[in-house]
């Protein structure tokens, strides 16, 4: 048997339970970020993320993008948490090859977004390989009260989406994208979703993430999913790398946070329909897969 | 330009100096792991390396060996700074054609590592690749008053290893080595080295890296290097992968651990020569590059 008939999800879940794992740790693998035991307000989010020439972008892209990009989504998944990135390090293999302008071009793509997002890369490891292959590992702190994770979904919460979906790889909007953090900060700072994730693999296959996570349904309102220019509703839920929040919150904060964005224009977030108890009620639509 | 005509550290050096650091960091690039913030008297260490098929190992190794590695490697780094290793997180790519059994066997090698090492694996990203890459990010914590950097050697001091070298890529024992994580905890509570670090590139190339953050030089005693079965002055000076600690300490402590090691029988340190002030004095032997 290999990797492509077991699918990636197969793999993890497989993976998962072979790992030691013990008690210190709050959460390992199966959130956006592994949630560790830091101080007595606060815990430790980590989190690796790895892209591949040819896979994920090619050398005829601008270095600096490829470089902000596999920063960027490090960081998304750490606001999805509810936290702060902190410390990052980052995993470089390289064909001898290469140009030195293309490695400089995607350090200053990744430091320019870690700059922006207050994260300092500390270390990193250089080798040899057949293609430019790049793994950042990103450390991350949230206070206990903040932490969200995809578990949380309750019935009745409404489901709400931080901006307009699909069409991110056509667009090259999934090398330009900007990490939701302000958005997740506000967020579990006034009005604490039950849930919250970032979309990456697609709306529809990330929300069932949430609504397995919870043992809960959901019912989309699917006019209401807001979509970017051009993109069909297949394409906002099924394509992936928006990097949009997906979260829920109960209906009596839902309906605040309405109120509340009738009358800022800092944010807006889109309610794009409800939990339900029914766990049959899942969403379908193919979402991106590696293997 | 390529990266080829800079060389592995020449591109360090240059990346070192574009990314982003900030006054919270303790110790950025350029020691075995990051040293970062972390509670009132410990800090957290921070660390990645990255293996790549076809460069690190073949396909045809044992899959356990090839994933023991990887982690063990990260493990020994920690050592290193005299602190313990905690948390990790794996990215891999891997071509869809990549049997389950290959992936089950990299990850049996590195939770059986992990779990003897006290360290839990957290999360991860899989990813498709053309050929087997393996990152492992790594956590550790130290007391602040163990903390041992490649920055503290002095005039004097005695230079010590921790095992006989060479010969490690023939002999095979690069996949399954010990990380030296008992001695240099035992070193950090009993005898504090100045400088440490573990022999990864080559014992000369590495000891050149100590002298260099002590600014000092260093007289070897050539013929009290220890050496593998088969292994040439040259190879222990030369090759890499020992994952042996390579440490200092001054004359009063040095002669406290010899007298010491010939009481008990728990661990043999070698000393191997003096530190000396004259910083033209370097030790000369090819050491390992990547590129």
């Amino acid at each position: 048997m290999n990797i492509s008939q077991i699918g990636e999800f197969g793999l993890i879940g497989l993976l998962a339970k072979q790992v030691p794992l013990d008690r210190r740790v709050i959460r390992g693998i199966g959130d956006d970020a592994a949630v560790l035991p830091y101080t007595k307000d606060k815990y430790l989010l980590f989190k690796t993320d790895m892209i591949v020439e040819g896979m994920h972008f090619t050398r005829r892209m601008p270095a600096a993008a490829i470089g902000r990009k596999v920063m960027a989504c490090n960081i998304s998944d750490i606001a999805a948490m509810g936290g702060m990135p902190t410390f990052a390090v980052v995993s470089i293999g390289l064909p001898k090859s290469t140009a030195l302008r293309f490695v400089q071009g995607i350090y200053k793509g990744m430091g320019d977004v870690a700059r922006q997002f207050g994260v300092s890369i500390v270390g990193g490891d250089t080798s040899a390989a057949q293609k430019v292959v790049i793994s950042v590992a990103l450390l991350g702190e949230v206070e206990k009260k903040y932490l969200v994770t995809r578990g949380g979904a309750k019935p009745k919460d409404w489901i709400f989406v931080s901006g307009p979906l699909g069409g991110s790889l056509r667009s090259g909007r999934h090398l330009t994208f900007t990490p939701r953090l302000a958005q997740a900060r506000f967020l579990v700072r006034n009005f604490k979703p039950g849930a919250m994730m970032d979309i990456s693999d697609g709306l529809a296959g990330d929300l069932n993430h949430i609504l397995k996570a919870g043992k809960v349904g959901a019912r989309l309102w699917t006019e209401s999913i807001p979509r970017n220019k051009g993109a069909s509703l297949k394409q906002a839920l099924g394509e992936g790398e928006d990097f949009e929040l997906l979260f829920t919150l109960p209906p009596a904060k839902a309906k605040k946070l309405m109120g509340w964005q009738a009358r800022q224009r800092a944010f807006y977030f889109y309610p794009i329909g409800q939990i339900t108890s029914d766990r049959k009620q899942t969403v379908h639509a193919r979402s991106f897969t590696h293997f």
